[in-house]
């Protein structure tokens, strides 16, 4: 058993002391897991445009000071009462949705929208005792959406755990955590394309790549990618996608211009945009009968959602996803297994890598990003490396994926 | 064989002869059936206020002179060239959509939408040659959805006639042909509720109470009705119908209430008015997590559904639905038996009974229905029985359900 069980970690976090300000690489104090809780040694983390979000804190109260982070893997290093189904030594994901295993929601095949641990952007302390696990000096820092990864060491719900297959290089599964399993799981869990199928995404960041990697994966024969920005499409190659749409290319609308692509419509679409008109063209550019819509995309608070009924009486469905309907713990194993089984391709999602100590770095290139066109950037997935103990990982940069959808 | 094999046969039809003016009993010449198509000896048809709808034709232009009717039963005369699936003597239902079994959509498990032989209600013809098979002293008299059956015989495509259990009351089963399966199969086939969940039902008529079947026959436990007439309520229990709302006995919107009586919302529901806020309200009152909410309701033109996409987001499932999804040579025979078995309950759908030759009567009827407060009346079913040949057709009065949704 470690030395540490039972003890405070004193260890180096990127601590957010205010909006918008560069993170601060501090020494923090990491409380002990209390009930139900498990504490990681985080090894690799990456960054998501959700950290980023509420970074700047500008369309959105955030709490400060806080320890950002939510895309990431280590290794549990003790576990507090209660806990049974994790051990010291476990490889793991930490994830910012849960899943209790015993609401509602959880005992519905149908949901992963835990009642207890569904993602709360609002909340910087622990539901066991309203409190922080970090500290500094004594004075609290926050905690963000239960992962705080951007820690050495983190202290997270072990509804937020995924145990996975401990021969998995965590520098790879790490981004497995959020958007890449959002998007690959709106396609093969909800959409559900059958093979030989054909399928259009909405946005190609990487969300919009997870789910054209989906299509891929379930034997799409057409993965038809619509971005504003043409330049995205040579990448998007890699991830399946057959053909492109510009929307500013066409005088009519996209939904129409893919209509008469596909002989009335696609069979699937995936939007990953989180912009109202491109969930309503997606929705209208499946076929009647059979297409189903998937939204995928967060939007705007005032946004509205409008189309004709017949569209719908036409035997169109549509639905929506949250973290690609993957219940954390029950269903990330499998994810890991399908990238270990070489089907799965995470390599080509990340794209950069920095030292955690640079962690900044990783904020600027993706700020950079903003300088697109449009849609705005929104974001990116990537790996910031920490000092691992194991030998495997050598790697001393950060990488992650700055593109945006 | 029957002498009429390859004859014209004369007999008697209810003529509409222009818009909204009583239906006039005439003797029509019926001519052949030609490649594809069936000769028909209807013996009971039922008044759905589609007819109505069309007969009026104030919203809607219409076909004159045209035979009316689309709900019925019949047995089959004779056939045309390439008809291989029926035969005289054949136990049958005439619908008004079809199946053709060769378009992308009869070859699609999930559409019942046939390219070929979808509805069409501005046709008057058939397809086969753009003629119709009815006159009078030569001059054409229209066909209407393809069935026409306010007639003792007619011609029907073949792919729009369900062979069924030759053993079934053709005065009971006559009323499948449209209403009842549409609201039957709205919840049996895409709303799909597992047992014990709970399911509302907006819209107390014809296809309400169908869908309100399903739920039952589907073991729901909780089935809430929702009508803007609270007289309804009493009836409804015959058809499951547990509980019941009245949108204007509550000031928040029905979606409000029924979350509340439901602890978040209902597993199910299924839209019956054509209401477009009917239609919102049955969306946004369905649980996050795993809620279907089903349409089957036609909106009117200008109808625009609209919500806040977090209610897609939060993994709820919005389908529309057109004839329960049912194929309607492929599933109609199931549905037959359905009631054969004692399990789906017809009798109680059916109210009134008038002899053809009065049918006027069975508009009147309808027409009344209109005195209800709201919504509008919209739909029955009911059975004109014919000069049937077979004994056991022994009452000679129309039977139809005048309530309204």
């Amino acid at each position: 058993m470690s030395s540490t069980v039972g003890q405070v970690i004193k260890c180096k976090a990127a601590v957010a002391w205010e909006a918008g300000k560069p993170l601060v690489m501090e020494e923090v104090e990491v409380a002990p897991p209390q009930k139900m809780e498990v504490r990681l040694k985080i090894l690799f983390t990456s960054l998501c445009h959700t950290d980023l979000y509420f970074w700047e804190a500008k369309a959105q109260d955030s709490v400060f000071p806080r320890i950002l982070g939510h895309e990431a893997a280590g290794i549990v290093e003790s576990v507090g009462e209660g806990v049974t189904e994790l051990a010291p030594g476990d490889h793991v994901l930490p994830v910012f949705t849960g899943e209790c295993k015993e609401c509602a929601h959880c005992k519905s095949e149908e949901s992963n929208m835990c009642s207890l641990l569904r993602i709360n952007t609002d909340r910087g302390v622990m539901i066991n005792d309203g409190q922080t696990r970090f500290s500094i000096n004594g004075k609290p820092i926050y905690h963000f959406v239960g992962t705080s990864t951007f820690s050495e060491y983190t202290v997270v719900h072990v509804g937020c755990v995924a145990k996975i297959n401990p021969l998995a290089p965590l520098d790879k599964v790490c981004v497995l955590s959020c958007g890449i399993s959002t998007g690959l799981g709106a396609t093969l869990n909800v959409a559900k394309p059958k093979k030989g199928s054909s399928v259009a995404i909405f946005g190609l960041g990487a969300v919009g790549l997870g789910a054209a990697e989906g299509a891929r994966l379930a034997g799409a024969s057409r993965i038809i990618g619509v971005d504003l920005n043409s330049g995205r499409f040579e990448e998007a190659k890699k991830f399946g996608v057959t053909e492109f749409v510009n929307p500013k290319d066409h005088k009519k609308p996209v939904q129409e211009v893919i209509a008469e692509m596909t002989d009335g419509g696609v069979d699937r679409s995936v939007e990953c945009t989180g912009n109202v008109n491109a969930m309503i063209s997606a929705f209208e550019c499946v076929h009647d009968g059979w297409g189903v819509a998937v939204l995928v995309g967060v939007p705007h608070k005032d946004a509205e959602f409008k189309t004709h009924p017949m569209n719908l009486l036409n035997e169109r469905t549509l639905k929506g996803t949250f973290f690609g309907n993957y219940k954390p713990r029950s269903d990330l194993p499998s994810v890991v297994e399908l990238y270990m089984n070489k089907e799965l391709e995470l390599e080509k999602f990340i794209t950069h890598e920095v030292p955690f100590n640079e962690i900044n770095k990783a904020f600027e290139l993706m700020l950079k990003g903003e300088g697109l066109r449009y849609p705005a950037f929104k974001s990116c997935s990537g790996i910031i490396e920490k000092d691992g103990e194991r030998l495997e990982l050598e790697k001393k940069r950060m990488k992650f994926r700055a593109i945006a959808f």
